[in-house]
């Protein structure tokens, strides 16, 4: 019988015994940086859905923009809420109609969940659906000790992925899509913002063929990070030209494709002004502002393509990213760099919020 | 012999007579609207190059620019200079060297002289050449009654085309192009400037398949055109919410496809907002300013999809153009609006400036 | 109260009265041509499938084979069993679980039932399901009064579209999905067999803009049909050098995209060669015996692509069947050339294996 | 002043000096095997030709066709004629109206000199023209210590890569062009046929993202190689059930994508049956005899794509072979398995056709 004594804000919370119907969860509170552990009751299980102990689970840049109560996280959530959707962990009991899994499967889960009947979802475009609910924010989150999860975002982990692996499937199958939204065979590949997703994508296009990736980002934590995962060079964007820089990186050339995760405008108008013509730009990143661009001069006339890419094809990514991690062709172990116990949260947050680390994981006991 | 005698501006001009090797030829001066027509002697031909009778010219977009002398014009061009670059003839004299046509050919030809072996050129898109020259700018204007062309911008037209149809192959490429770079099939295509490559854009969206395409032009004359060339609904940006009035045109199901060719920031704006999820904006027009973006909220959360286009791409679109006029799928005499004669060049750049008017042609004599 | 009686092959049936838990049922029976109408009880209705009064059915080409008991028939069905999958009608009665349709929905219905789990679904090819259920197969056929169905199979019809076009949205499906899969805007088409798919195949063609149409058929009550929907040229299968015969009606330059529907020898051989190098054949039509080939010639160093196509994309190509009927693009009803009542099945299965007719459809009354 | 002498079959060669317009070319006669060196005087210089010092030039297996001199060399080639079309080298004349390289410039070329003008040329398809020339078969062939080649072909070899790789830059092209013209990133990949083409084929895969490539060749030595660049499993053609030996080293799923090098019947039946729904065959590999399918079984009912690939996209691969080799991303050196002095032609041509060796190479003196 577990006895844990957490200091939380203004109270201290006793948590005497933990049996398989309650969980600790990790909420969030309409103050930056407020969260709390809570011991709640979890309810009893649905029709088709399924009780998940979490082994990991890890924290999102959405998360983060929660974390610090920004004016998108006040525009559409209403606290206390539980957090976390990034997770891996094991079915300890499902419900009646649930077949996709049993007890005992180890899994992860997509975020995700589309109607099936709206025009997008008709287009297999299940991922914007018009309807599209989100299992953390609808449901109940990851960081904590037992979740309920419905059967159709579940994916099983096949057995060659360790469940610390497959903590990072959902934010690794963005990257890996916006990779192969594009043709980065025998390219140059520019990534702005080298956290997770950044990193991931570099990884990704390593594996997919691109002939020389340049990264850029302010922190060097960072950047180190980039090259560890295969990035061919660095550009720093405070330094000189950034275009400049990207021609000696390129001979010339110029960017065949760029990926941007981080929302500043610098890096966008950076990015778009270093592509050859006909070259793409993904946007990943989200920015709270608006962005001034010469269209005629940047896309029109030199006929670039920007493209915006938001979460996972459904089920295709998934699949994908399941063959590149079997395959070993990626190596995520370099992006996660920091494990944390759940009660050390305040700590895992503020570290991830530095935006000078790679992934933070929780690992459950 | 032929004698003319024509006002221009200050200075009256008289022409005594006009052999083969001297051609009348419109030139722009350097302040808005100073147009000339002055008697040139043709120089010898070329070993790669060939004089054409021109038969049938059209005033351009660019022509406009030009006219206008506007910023674009200011930086990118001395006078004066000749004008005219869409045009359709005959071969009447060939160089040593010339294969690829011979006398009496009838022929229309390409803008852009790509130089065959920059990168862009070895990716099959010579149309965006690193050492791009443009046919017009770099040598013979095509307003006047003889030209010198080299052969490698010379396309034969086809027997079953006219000639009054091949003068707008060019611009009709670019529609063309555009409209066969996205998928228009079954989809609600919105067309927002219906000057000629709008028209151009709605009459090939027509033939490769759209399920309904709707029109939007503050000038009532060419929305008109556009009506008549196939679109099946007309908006007046002018009018009630741009959102609003697309939903109610497609029965709340939004755009798949913006081709957007004015160049104004509320035209590419209005587009952005009414496409679906996974939509695509084709831009075509040119503006002179910066435009403003919420890129998280229209691009990337909605993963839409912004592309330039920018000229034909050599030769696919050529051969997709004539194979377009060869079939009847397309009608393009309703965008073709005036005919004049060349010496009534004022009159007709006064009415292409006056933007609600479809092509403008000079008809040779 | 209705009596009617049939007379069908050895015994007569004699059926009283139709009340709403019963229907007619159309079945085979082991060997060729034995049909019989049977009287059923329906099954309570399942939670998750609906009730549906038949409106419209058409013979497929599946139900042509089951008709004539060819080997195909004998190694994968049982009889006696149900026949028909190709319908239109409205739901009299739901299953409790049920939530995408309601009573008095006008429907139509997919025939495949995919697992969704397996790596095809994964893939997002539903289609080609590594545990594909065939609805008729496996549930209930539509040739009767009333069936059961899987609410999974159930599409609404648009209040655009009238049953009696709704009734062909699955196999116009087919045709739609092949002449989308390739490229036919501008090109030269080619189909051979003039059965419903192939009349269909030049509907959907003319319709995305293919700039030539040739039809191949030996049945001149289809190539006369062939014509009314879209075809520019006829060419007989059975006449002089098919190759030569397609020379002259593409002016020597040959086919871009061949459809075979016939699944002849004769007819694949005849296409592959009147493509052009890098055109592309795709394969509908089904055949008992193996073609023999010359691969290096036709294949590799022509650069010829040939493609099976099977089914429907799940739901991408009934998005694009609505909006094709929606729009007008597209005229079904020259295809349909025969209306039958139930009771004369023998006659519509007969002049249906005729193969000079069009669509036979049912009308329930 | 060099003195070389060699045995040639019946008769003895003696050659007393080399000045820069002779050269010793290599000559195949109209037997089997029947290969000779003979002394020419190389022409003048054309306007638009050059000449080349030859550094390096491997056989290709065409040049084994014609030295098998089998059905194929007997309908196309009139003996004796020059030998070899795969080289590198140094360019030490111009003529007077080449301006794509210059004296001194290291150089290899493109085989297919196109016409520009038909309808192939006009799609970008150069590559299969309608009056396609073979600079080996048209010209003066590579097997020699100096040649004569058009400009048109030559293609500059940029500085990172030696001439020793840039000779397989030719055949390598046709391997990543059949890579890069379908989707292998993740797939199981199949390659039957570890001859060169094979190999490289294997290379390139592994440098875009196959996941999982398996290798199939009879000979030992052959699969050896195919092991050493990159494969992951290698199957035996003459071994177990195919199907099943693949079933297992692809855990049950399949092949998506199977690269067929050989032209056996065999090996095009046995990749078939081993790919997944919707999986695509790509054959390079040239066969005498008629190949016979069940197309319903095979293509039709499982959406097989199969599809021939015959030389490089113009200028499109050369561009991404530069790109490979000049990123490290592959690595040749496994597949040149060895090298001869022209003399030992016989060797060369002996050990070539045993078709257990990689790519024999030429080193000139």
């Amino acid at each position: 019988m577990a006895r844990r004594s957490l200091q939380l804000h203004q109270f201290k919370l006793t948590i005497l015994y933990m049996p398989l119907r309650s969980r600790f969860i990790l909420k969030s509170r309409p103050v930056a940086g407020a969260l709390d552990i809570e011991e709640l009751a979890l309810p009893g299980v649905g029709r088709e859905s399924v009780i998940v102990k979490i082994c990991y689970a890890a924290i999102c840049g959405t998360d983060l923009h929660l974390y610090r109560w920004n004016k998108w996280a006040a525009r559409n959530y209403v606290p206390p809420f539980p957090l976390g959707h990034e997770f891996s962990g094991e079915v300890v009991e499902i419900g009646s109609d649930v077949t996709k899994v049993k007890v005992g499967d180890r899994i992860c889960a997509e975020t995700h969940i589309a109607c099936g009947n709206c025009q997008q979802c008709r287009m297999n475009r299940q991922h914007t659906c018009l309807n599209l609910k989100l299992f953390s924010k609808h449901g109940w989150g990851c960081f904590s000790d037992y979740t309920v999860v419905p059967q159709g975002v579940l994916r099983k982990v096949p057995s060659e992925i360790p469940l610390n692996k497959a903590v990072i499937m959902e934010p690794l199958g963005v990257s890996v899509r916006a990779i192969m939204d594009v043709d980065v065979r025998g390219g140059n590949l520019l990534v702005t913002g080298c956290g997770p997703i950044g990193l991931f994508a570099i990884a990704a296009a390593r594996a997919f063929g691109a002939s020389r990736i340049i990264a850029s980002d302010p922190a060097h934590g960072r950047t180190k990070l980039a090259q560890e995962i295969g990035a061919d060079a660095i550009i720093d964007p405070r330094g000189a030209c950034f275009r400049t820089q990207i021609q000696e990186a390129t001979s010339g050339e110029g960017i065949d494709v760029a990926i941007e995760t981080s929302g500043y405008a610098d890096a966008i108008q950076g990015a778009l002004v270093t592509l050859r013509p006909g070259g793409h730009l993904v946007l990943l990143g989200l920015s709270d502002e608006e962005i001034s661009l010469d269209f005629s001069c940047h896309i029109v006339l030199r006929e670039i393509s920007v493209r915006g890419v938001y979460g996972r094809l459904l089920d295709k990514t998934w699949l994908q990213v399941e063959r590149l991690l079997r395959s070993s062709a990626i190596n995520v172990d370099t992006v996660i760099t920091h494990y944390f116990a759940l009660e050390q949260f305040n700590q895992a947050f503020c570290l991830a919020a530095s935006e000078s680390v790679g992934k933070i994981v929780f690992e459950m006991n």
